[in-house]
């Protein structure tokens, strides 16, 4: 085997959960890997998948604890690639979907190492496959958004209102703690309350759970149910609804 | 082996055009399948991954030529499926999107038959991959959205003027024809000409190619630069531009 001058960084979408999710590229270079990085939304299965002689590194936060702060991920994916590894940093679905690869691609390329991006599955997909609706229904829903319940301190918060347009199909990725909020602001924005919502919990894993309410019962529903992330809330405005009332009654977190 | 009563439909993700984008799962689907179904956006390369013994439909549309019409798909998977068969039916990126997968699946429920999606990695996440620049980017885009150039004859115009907004990232699929028209319709809702433009045609394939350009010169690039479909529009109106001028010169298709 020859010895290897350059190492090589890949960020591998995982995938929404499922190991059997994974594509054949993504399993080909988790394989191949020297290094593997992952955090809590990654399957230990995936990880699992490394070879034996892999070394493995969790980077993420549980409960209670911190995180790597992104800096040190950066640095340390650089210094294994300079001594020539293969290192693979496994991101949860698809780096390109609020998987804040900014960060990682700039750090390499500032270093001078080849960065590769593997594209996978994202939750979206994966929870609107478990369903069997589709994100986009032709007739219906033209534009398919999708968006995070999140904003980083210091930023604007999302400019939600003009999501509450008929036509519109959403798909709102770690909102689960923020869905009050997002009902409030699509209801004040003149989405129906009788807007469809799907709520799908940790999409592909043995544990997924589907619940249907509307946007109205939106965060009633959550709290009565007891939903946590990940979870991928659909909400619908299909051009069939526009023009019903906004102002039915709503749940009770709304306000 | 025991006989089968009943037969099951998959309608499966291909991804966007490489084999190793697939995921094991839709390899396994397509593996075991009796009958595969498959149009002129799936690459051979793929079909051929079917066993030996099992039957190849190809159901697209060439130029000059008619596709199947959707009726006659639904009545194929439904016989075959209640002969006992595994069918899979191929759908390139994600059936979920823009897949036109409602009529499959409702022709399935009605039948009582099995139906079974089988998510994928949708092109602009190739596409974005490729290009190794993410869908969304903290603090200039929070909101992602997938729409397409195309609408089915008899049904409005997609709404673009909504999407003229600072923040969003837009993916549009299949929109070449209609370059010129997204063009005008994003800077007469006030899009600042210098919006940077990524167009991906063929992305994942071994004749990907990458133009990068502005809204206002998009019509003009697609024109001079000969792009055809499929390939992915990315258009990003970022936070920072915010307040730009949208009126500085257009390409000249733009009108």
């Amino acid at each position: 085997m020859m010895t290897r001058k350059t190492g090589h960084i890949a960020l591998v979408g995982a995938g929404p959960g499922a190991r059997d999710l994974l594509t054949l590229r993504a399993l080909n270079r988790i394989q191949s890997a020297d290094l593997v990085l992952f955090d809590r939304l990654v399957d230990p299965d995936i990880v699992e998948l490394a070879r034996d002689g892999a070394e493995r590194i969790y980077v993420g936060k549980e409960v209670g604890r911190c995180a790597w702060p992104q800096g040190r991920i950066d640095r340390l994916i650089v210094a294994k690639a300079k001594l020539g590894l293969r290192v693979v940093r496994l991101k949860s679905g698809d780096p390109s979907v609020f998987g804040r690869a900014c960060e990682e691609i700039t750090a390499a390329r500032a270093a001078g190492i080849e960065i590769e991006i593997v594209p996978g599955v994202t939750a979206a997909s994966a929870a609107a496959a478990s369903i069997a609706r589709p994100l986009t229904e032709r007739g219906e829903t033209d534009s398919f958004v999708l968006t995070t319940g999140t904003a980083r301190p210091g930023d604007a918060a999302p400019d939600r209102a003009r999501l509450a347009h008929p036509g519109t199909s959403m798909a709102f990725y770690m909102a689960v703690q923020r869905a009050g909020e997002v009902q409030a602001d699509l209801l004040a924005a003149g989405a129906p309350a009788a807007c469809p919502v799907d709520i799908v919990e940790r999409a592909s894993t043995p544990t997924e759970r589907h619940i249907a309410t509307t946007l109205g019962q939106l965060a009633e529903t959550i709290a009565t149910q007891g939903v946590t992330n990940p979870a991928i809330l659909f909400i619908r405005y299909p051009k069939s609804l526009a023009g019903a009332l906004s102002d039915t009654p709503r749940g009770i977190f709304a306000a």
